[in-house]
């Protein structure tokens, strides 16, 4: 639609929205409509040893890519997801890992000064739950709990339709909450975490112990269990046993109707859920005496995406 | 006070509030004005075995005789608190295990339809947690958790002013939460609760182990810490470790800026409080980056009455 004509038809304007999903690897980017749909995308290299402004502008020459693709249109907002503790009224990120230049820095300001459109920051996980809510698994509650299963273990809670920050941004740290007080040790500093008994790299751990393999993924082991992989099967009875442990707990704290599970040991739901439902089921009585549902997320791996491109619709 | 001089002086008659704390053993009344202060008092066993009109009428007498001392004055209305899980919007109890007759029951239409004013039903340590909120140590923030050490361990969790319910009306189990998937068998159905592991009874529990005593209360175990007992100290100690497990958790979850501990074995405090904020320090890294509080809660016992009274004021 030619310019000119944007002022006359401005009440019928197809209206979209940006998002970015910033990853420690890769960015993905995305044009996104009102209902979720994304558009069109766009990705690249999180290049965090060229710098901040390398990274800055990588991810603006993205968004002005997909904007420059929908001329005519009227863009609501730009959302950002990433890893790290991020002070949402200030727009400013105080840690993330994984991404170590944007640590200290007013990521929101930055973007919006660049581009002359509303940014909105927002955590990963936080971001994947938004998009489940809306668009995925949770579109029927305004409660959910989502818990990430990848190379560590992330989440995000919503609660009364919004995101659980905590005070410094630093809510929902799921997957560093002990569900063993003598298990395996963290990073964190902490012993026995929920990520250190469930996560990808937990998997992978568990087979080296069993003596499947060195290397293995959690893809490949899930692959021996398959197969018929004695071991292997035991290994995410035993990562089903710790999720259970973990989700108890949520699920005596919060009382949410849903949980969600997702990330890349999700394929491997056969193995691991019966030992997770098991322990849930022995563990909490609110489980027990409510019909709270522990699930599949829909939306995979682009929740998070999603989830920011939309902060705009719901800001 | 004559109903025809009621509008006449509506605007400037002094408001105030009825409480009700309905424990398992006894019940407790008080008139309370706006600030919280208590300005009279009634209390009474809780008759279970007498049936649920004898507690019903109990309290009601209670109210009625508190609402008569104050003619003159405007009654806002009416807060009960008491244990167990409710369904807050319809006014039922569905289950409360130390109030046996109250199951099932639509306490509040039944006390509004015998008392002819508005009253509005609380879980008694969600009570406590607000009125901590309102009038006690958290009077300074929108967000915090309190855990109340008594015979068990109760909870109530307070997000953006307001209680944290679930949507059954069970959210903030907290003390039937796993600090130790191998630890003491609960009631409840699991294995390692904090209840077990760092109530009143949990401390009387470890005493016998440690042959301090059969019957000791935590009071007295305390004391015998105080005197100089070792292995009376080496409760305290253990107590504390699964304190810290279970409040790092807390802590990771939730992100808030207090934590409040009350209830019975709040006298140990110099006993078990070094183990569990140790422990909370290790395990949370939250807590290690964060100005995060954790303290003891201040209106003791009249939390949960002045929570319940001022249920009205907040409604």
């Amino acid at each position: 639609m030619p310019g000119s004509r944007v002022w006359y038809h401005a009440y019928s304007m197809a209206e979209y929205s940006i998002g970015v999903d910033l990853g420690g690897t890769n960015y993905r980017a995305a044009s996104v409509d009102r209902n979720g749909n994304i558009l069109e995308r766009i990705s690249g290299p999180t290049n965090s040893p060229a710098g901040r402004e390398a990274i800055v502008n990588a991810i603006a020459g993205a968004i002005l890519e997909l904007r420059s693709r929908r001329a005519g249109e009227q863009l609501a907002g730009i959302g950002v997801a990433l890893p790290g503790f991020i002070d949402i009224a200030k727009g400013y990120i105080h840690a993330s890992p994984n991404v170590p230049p944007f640590q200290g820095f007013h990521a929101r300001d930055a973007l919006q000064d660049k581009l002359g459109a509303p940014v909105l920051l927002e955590n990963d996980a936080n971001a994947a739950a938004l998009g489940e809510k809306w668009f995925g698994a949770g579109r029927d509650v305004d409660d959910l709990l989502l818990l990430t299963l990848g190379t560590g273990i992330g989440g995000g809670i919503i609660c009364g339709g919004k995101v659980l920050h905590g005070f410094m941004g630093m809510a929902a740290e799921l997957g560093h909450v002990t569900v063993d007080p003598t298990g395996n040790p963290c990073a964190c500093g902490n012993i026995g975490c929920l990520e250190k008994h469930a996560s990808a790299t937990a998997v992978s751990g568990m087979a080296r112990y069993l003596n499947l393999g060195e290397n293995l993924t959690a893809e490949q082991v899930c692959g021996l269990a398959q197969a018929g992989s004695a071991p292997a099967r035991r290994v995410f009875e035993l990562m089903g046993w710790a999720l259970g442990v973990g989700l108890a707990n949520y699920v005596q704290i919060f009382n949410f109707p849903l949980y969600l599970l997702s990330g890349g040991v999700l394929p491997a739901w056969e193995f691991f859920a019966p030992a997770m439902l098991r322990e849930v089921e022995q563990r909490s009585l609110t489980y027990r005496s409510t019909k709270t549902r522990i699930e599949k997320a829909t939306l995979g791996s682009d929740a998070g995406l999603v989830g920011a491109a939309c902060l705009p619709f719901h800001s």
